[in-house]
């Protein structure tokens, strides 16, 4: 089985109250790729990078099976740049700095090679972008999902919500399931949202976990309480990563097997976390994963008789 | 076996965006009772009230086997009263009035009648009448759990500490855990408060669930996602009083039953937000806990295959 993935490959700034990075690779589509390769090959990365974008993170990332004849470069731009200085408490940031450069031109196009794909995730993007590379696909995949952010909600709802129609899953914070949906109540908002399109729908609430709702069902995994969180920037694509990374590799979509990629991706997001930008994500091995996996199980197992 | 309930029996003036009452009754040991009366028998309630306090609703108590000998009626003194508002958020409140009344008089005595108990649940109240409680009990009880807050934490920490050496249990919320401690960090921040006496610790993170913490061990209980949330005021008591009802109960102090009687405590406090004040907590009967503890186990049960 293989998965596309669609999204930035860019570099960011970042300050957090436990350092500071100047220059440092990022992107929402690198994030998922590290991630996903955990899992399944080849990742069919579609993204557009500068100039400058180093040599040795696309051959890193080609090792790891991503294949990149869908990463478009363009040899008089810079990559995209982000830079973001987080708050005391983690949860928030403001954003410094946005450099589209690349980002301006970028017009994603689906390589032939990759039309066999099941699966598709089409990181954070201009809505527009993410409904042109599911109308490329000659066979619709076996699951599409998407993630997107207040931004586009803001300046291109109408946009956002034809492509809501066209995907299963869609991955959205707590703030952005209120504001997509004009409900205070996650549940009120998740109604509403499922209804718009999307058959699955999981809210992140960063540290305090992930709801998955799917017709009338509900499932919550929570975050691994850390003792030190580095760097937050990625592990919502990390979190997407590991998610359709799992699913991908058992090729089961049921509500079941979300439950378990929801777990799956928790984990990853747990590693990402632990150091700037994807260091982290280069260093864990599959024991890393199944260990941390463990600790999910063991943080949420509780014996209760019904008598 | 039987429980001793420390705390307040109030009237409480609440509103939240979904509405408004004037003088609804209120109180820690109010609520803490109603819980814990699912479970055990006798309650023996500790609390001080005014000549305004209703006569029903102590009748209400006693029916559901709570024993107010412990009880101070004042006869020339109104209750304890307090009232506040809720942001929209329902996370945060702000205090309108705070009426000590009754309160300022509070002495706790424990009747020798209740010298048998073998379960103690301080509700927040002044660090040193929670102490004097201890103190009065002749022989230590198999279980002491304490609630508090950042109030106490601000004005007599030094008392505070002196009343976590003597408890087996501390409740708090995340922000209180993080004052107590100094600490951002969850993780960290019960790491030092279970050096500072309790041996274990539930950091209540409201509608984002509860973290349970002893030696190493961590477990997670999500709060249930609610379509309404009509008041929150109580919650924590009723929470409080699931857990240590159910313990109680079961009379059986392990880790282990400590995390089942978390998501007991989670399925009370799902009720009571329900309706205004401790009215939910009259209305509920053992089948609709057993139906709430079910979607409990509903909500966070996976399964995952380490291959």
């Amino acid at each position: 089985m293989s998965l596309i993935t669609v999204g930035t490959m860019a570099f960011d700034a970042i300050e957090t109250p436990f350092g500071k990075v100047d220059k440092i690779v990022g992107g929402s589509a690198t994030y998922v790729a590290y991630a996903a390769s955990n899992f399944v090959k080849p990742i069919n990365q579609i993204s557009i990078i500068g100039y400058d974008f180093p040599a040795e993170e696309l051959e890193e990332m080609k090792k790891r099976g991503v294949n990149i004849d869908g990463v478009e470069i363009v040899s008089d731009k810079k990559s995209f740049f982000w830079s973001g200085k987080y708050h005391m408490d983690m949860n928030s940031r403001d954003t410094l700095i946005t450099d589209l450069n690349v980002l301006e031109d970028f017009n994603p196009i689906v390589p032939d090679s990759y039309q066999d794909s099941e699966f598709l995730m089409l990181g954070n993007l201009m809505p527009k972008l993410q409904l042109s590379v599911i109308q490329q696909m000659k066979v619709r995949p076996k699951l599409i999902v998407m993630d997107t952010m207040n931004f586009w909600m803001d300046i291109a709802l109408e946009d956002l919500k034809v492509v809501l129609k066209e995907v299963d899953v869609l991955l959205v914070n707590d703030a952005e399931a209120r504001q997509l949906s004009g409900e205070v109540s996650l549940v009120k908002a998740a109604n509403k949202i499922l209804e718009m399109g999307p058959r699955f729908l999981v809210i992140k609430k960063g540290e305090h976990g992930a709801l998955l709702f799917h017709e009338s069902h509900v499932f919550f995994a929570p975050a691994l309480p850390l003792e030190e969180v580095i760097d937050p920037t990625g592990a919502g694509d990390t979190f997407a990563g590991g998610f359709i990374g799992h699913l991908a590799k058992t090729k089961d979509i049921s509500f079941k097997n979300m439950k378990t990629a929801i777990i799956v991706g928790s984990a990853l997001a747990s590693f990402c976390v632990e150091k700037f930008g994807p260091e982290r994500m280069k260093e864990i091995t599959k024991s890393d994963i199944d260990q941390r996996i463990a600790q999910f199980v063991d943080l949420v197992s509780f014996d209760i008789d019904l008598v």
